[in-house]
């Protein structure tokens, strides 16, 4: 298969870039790459030959390859235009960057599975406190994210269709149910992200559906 | 002036924003919004119901307003197209972002002033350890980036033309040596920053040129 995504099934950003290919009808072949402690296969050597990030997810699209999650979407997008995942003006496909780059880039690496482990292997906090760290960032950035999906209508963040800001969302959704972070204020976003769980294009992107979920 | 740039001089995201600006020939309007504790003038509510994300830099271009550095640079360079600061093939162009988002994404976000804070202020982190925190991250993207630079010939990051990854580079780098992290195992990253910085476009942006600087 000519798309091969380098992922682990729990990665909220390996999420992102499945809902972008489901969202698109690009078939691929997931590899799993496990980022459990004590596996870290992300950290093996033939990893880090393809990918020097060390992190997942990382796309070969032929003999190309590409990580960052970002960076996947956009080359995605290029590649593959149809359907579209950004807007056709530069305003619009601005706000839809801004609001996936305020959880791409303010919420989610503060989060993520390697910075959990350096708080409680190096830093010693307790799981109240990690917890409490966790749902913090979730709040800051779900808050304005709120107040943005809000001044738009339709299904979709941005309105009657899906955008890179859904692909972006859903996963962090996902994620602040993991553990556990309420979401009552969110209501908005809890709307977006019922509808587009119902659908089939991210139902199979779910970390359950995975071929590597254990 | 139609652009203006809501900014601190501080900022490292703000920094990109600059030098895009900057490498474009564009003239901007700097507004100083403070992140210094006990100003925090990004949580007024002027500033909050211009960027409810309360976060810097913001862009505002005529009517039209834009946060989060990732998603201004793409602005500008669909806005205005020359200078370009990304490559013309979708490949060159994922690359270019890659290595962006890793600095945007995988260090900075870790390290910003806010978070700093929450270690100090919510987790009774030492100063040693917040400096060790902050060398980890560096050292951990650095070291992928410095492969990635390595691979590449020319003055800058990606040969012979400034693109969004030294605009993303080299505020990094300014910080990094802000605290003190040693930079002896990156070379390349070295190289390129010191060719960068002679140019006058790299020099208006440097956080002490900044109306704001304290």
């Amino acid at each position: 298969m000519a798309i091969k995504l380098y992922s682990y099934w729990r990665s909220t950003a390996a999420y992102r870039v499945r809902l972008a290919l489901n969202l698109k009808g690009l078939e691929f072949e997931t590899i799993s790459v496990s980022l459990a402690p004590g596996k870290s296969e992300h950290r093996q050597d033939d990893y880090r030959s393809r990918n020097p990030q060390m992190l997942v997810p990382f796309l070969e699209d032929g003999e190309f390859g590409v990580g960052q999650s970002q960076a996947i979407l956009e080359y995605l997008e290029e590649t593959y235009p149809e359907p579209a995942l950004l807007p056709s003006s530069a305003e619009q496909r601005a706000a839809v960057r801004s609001f996936s780059s305020s959880i791409c880039c303010d919420i989610h690496p503060l989060n993520n599975l390697r910075v959990l482990l350096y708080l409680q292997g190096e830093l010693d906090v307790t799981d109240e406190q990690r917890d409490t760290w966790y749902a913090h960032w979730i709040y800051e950035g779900f808050r304005a994210a709120e107040i943005t999906a809000t001044a738009c209508d339709g299904p979709f963040v941005f309105g009657e269709s899906a955008s890179f800001a859904d692909a972006c969302l859903i996963p962090q959704m996902y994620n602040a149910r993991r553990f556990k972070v309420p979401l009552d204020d969110f209501p908005r976003l809890v709307a977006i992200e019922k509808h587009c769980n119902a659908r089939p294009e991210f139902q199979d992107a779910l970390p359950e559906n995975q071929p590597d979920c254990v």
